[in-house]
């Protein structure tokens, strides 16, 4: 799983067990009411997608454990693709191309290889580009469903909780046994808490984070490989492409002066 | 009714009914609550909308029922009707339009069949969808409006419940009794955030997920037609139409390299 | 009124007095609290608009007494002036303009009378569709304020019964008189929930739909002015205006095959 | 103070101290409550803001004091304005530029004076209007902070009387003692709500009024200024200006058949 | 520590100290809960984002310290340059370019110094602004999400307390000990809304100001160049850029008729 992520998840699950006192860990084991939290938040979710969507979940969760994209090393292979294109034509880009891992470059690739026309290639990719940023933002928007249904459902089961308590109460209990009711019933509400904090709302924004990268990785591969066909300098392509990355800033300032800080950051 | 969303409501009543217990299920049947947070939903909503938009809704239920609009259905339509075009004109499109299922399709097909200019064409099926999406929003936003409304009236139902406890107390009846009286009052906020979170917002989300579908089929659509109207190559629309689909990247993957996961996905 | 919205309402409020039931009805009156919540609630909102708005509201309650807009009547008035304007010139319009009930309409047609070019023809009613549109939208979201408001001043209410049931309590008095005090306290909440969501959310929504009505009609009303400004066929111009209409698909489905049900409504 | 702003805010203080009633008003004064609520409401603002938008504060509450901008009264001078032009040349501006109140008029008028190109007048009056939109939505947006910030600040005050009055909890003092400590607890969310929902939305909600009146007539003025500078017709230029306000409809209305409520409003 | 923000968190921490009441203030304090409230709230933030941005975040406070971006202050600089370039032509401005203590306006110096086009030179600074925003909003929003993430842990907080308290309860110890154990569980509500109000939004909004702040000297240095590099006149240049200035109408105020307090503001 991605590391900060991971780190995250854990650390806050060893705070709150701290919180709770490990002795007691036993009061806040429930199935039912994991049952009705986590179940109620993934029958509403089911309830919400359709399967084609659903069934893309399991492969979104391994893209966190993926290393992310890392649009430095696209803009050094554009820049290689771009010195064999001058040197020995956009054809012998054909074998690099089928080389190539990344599907979507592939595609790119083999599009300036076949001679589209640079609009037909622009259009092609922007338009791929669109139905990915589509596609991520379905996934995430999964996520951030999921942080709205835990807490509804971590409410359901306290009522329920509540409810059953105050309309079967049995004075000649005492109030012990209230209290301990009440204690379970308000469980619900802890996981829900907890579900949509620990996990639905961090895992979205790491989703988004990710897709961002990826996003900017594609946009680079775009420019670049229109650069590539319309034979710009490998160098100044690389230069210009340098500029889509948020760590230009600091390049621009230990280009001229080696400060190890720039000001504008 | 729509398959995931029918499973979804189901596990997430039996997960809540497992949660209450079977011999408890009776504490949380009262029909007084069902009519003022059920009836004050509706009664809210039927307020919010005009009798034109509120006589839409079975029909809009109908739409769950229906399998989903299947994009790749209309591209191959597409390329059939773009081979006809090429070889025996667009007044050979005719015949095929007038047994077009889809009332959008057949309306676009006789529009160059009736040598309409492409940019009225363009115009007109444009300006069509721009409605549909308008009056699918409208549609989508009423159950938006009923999750808010749901919980609203469960807290009314609350309140009703808690003043009518404290106001009529007899403290002769003990503390039994007001805890019953409490349960009774909780139930209406349980039934609210239930309506809200397994009905309302599940069956928003699972209608715009629908509309957008149906959105990206009628693009394609336009899309199509233009090209046929222009001549287009049968085999180049279907290329071009296919960067329209989601699955377009895992396409490109097995194109080229018959890898079964592809990475960027 | 508006026929669904006095139902919403009175259905909405005969359910909310059926859950507190008739003989309970004396325990929810109470002035104080409804002058706290309905006196803030509209305190706030007078202190939050300038005069110049707080006057048009009545006129606006009467909007939802009227009938609503209905595109297909102007529609066929365009295409009558459309055949007018084709046999006897533009001028011939001057007559039915000045028998014109809506005023946006007559403006528009004297407009064209009085030769003024197409492109201020379409600015000048372009700037007042804009400015009528603002205007709708300032009063829709004055019941939208009023729907944030009342909820906040039942909390007010609740917190002043409540400060006031504890700071001077007797304890001779028993926990009869407490619970009592507890009861009207919360009746102002209870109060300001009814308010936002049976009154100021639904009212709101509804002013939204019918001010949507109203900007279709004025767009229709322009388009129609500049084709018959422009000397366009009467029935093509006829045909362009109803694909404004949400009914213009289910209109397909009929014109080709006469299914009753168009699949892709 | 702008008028309405008053009443409402006099008007709902008078309602809540007369729902507190007179002889309760004691319980509702407490120094550290008020402190705790507005000082730290205040205190986070200071906190969210720097010193330059701090100090603007005083002057825009003198904003709503002044008697709001009369779109109508620019109008006019833009017509008088256009006749001087007419008659005697822009030149003959200069000095009723010099008398004017207004500094975004005046300096309009000196750049149609200075023969500035329409370019060039047109770029810096849309500038320096962009610059008033953006300073006018920091201040507006100040307001709609303290609303956030004022029942947060209200909670704060609320759990600190509680967890003093729960962990210092002398039971000898008995219930009366505890009754009392809550009530005072309270009194802080009695006042957040209170600040948020009678000062900061009402102020915020006005001063977004009084600004996009503002903005109007900026465009009125901008628009006019270089009419006046094209030498356009000074009844044409009046008619034409006439068309931004929110009256125009009515005055329709008016002109053609003395009607007194014009239907569409 | 930028001056407001530090003035603000300390007048609001004192107030709340106050409000606790001195000898009350170890009541407040508890290790375990500060844990839950604020571990958990980092936890989660650490959960939500690659290493890459939680890395910048140290460097982020340095920019709270600094004295913020002063546009007159570019403004002078750039008409400095000008002044040269008109004097000594462009490649005059490389020594000046090189003492320049702002990478991006260095960066954008050397570029017209080495004569790249005009457009080149507006692509790269506006393609590197762009990115400059992408980055103060990521670090912006880790803050509103820590605002969110914070009472969420402060009521996870609570209820890991109160189910304690209600699950393990020993009525031998009576009321007392019941008071304490719940006041305990309220301390977490109070952190976590105490660091909501009083630390991430506040600074969330401070660096949304600084940011603003310096996007906008960003924008004038941009402009600067372009017309330094088209040969525009000094104090023409020097003229349009204070125009960007929030303090423009001021200085048109002063300079016509030395008003102190220009009534437009």
């Amino acid at each position: 799983m991605d590391l900060t992520t991971f780190i995250g998840i854990v650390v806050g699950l060893v705070l709150i067990i701290f919180g709770i006192g490990l002795d007691s860990i036993g009061n806040f084991w429930s199935l039912q009411s994991i049952l009705i939290v986590v179940g109620g938040t993934f029958a509403a979710l089911i309830a919400s997608y359709p399967a084609r969507i659903l069934k893309q979940l399991p492969k979104q969760f391994k893209i966190l454990l993926k290393n992310p994209y890392n649009p430095l090393e696209f803009i050094d292979q554009l820049h290689d693709l771009a010195i064999i294109a001058r040197k020995s034509g956009l054809l012998a880009l054909e074998e690099r191309a089928n080389a190539m891992q990344d599907p979507f470059f592939r595609e790119g690739l083999m599009l300036i290889v076949d001679s589209t026309t640079p609009q037909q290639v622009s259009d092609i990719l922007d338009n791929t580009l669109e139905h990915i940023e589509e596609r991520h933002s379905e996934i995430i928007e999964f996520y951030e469903k999921g942080a709205g249904y835990a807490p509804s459902f971590g409410m359901v089961g306290t009522l329920i909780g509540l409810v059953n308590m105050l309309m079967s109460m049995d004075l000649d209990e005492g109030a012990d046994g209230l209290s301990v009711s009440m204690g379970i019933a308000l469980i619900t509400t802890f996981y829900g808490t907890v579900l949509a904090n620990l996990f639905f709302i961090p895992i979205a924004k790491k989703l988004r984070v990710r897709s961002d990268e990826e996003i900017l990785c594609r946009k680079i591969i775009i420019e670049g490989i229109l650069a590539i066909q319309a034979g710009e300098n490998p160098n100044f392509l690389k230069e210009k492409l340098i500029t889509f990355l948020p760590q230009y800033e600091k390049g621009m300032g230990k280009k001229k002066k080696g400060k190890d800080e720039p000001p504008e950051e």
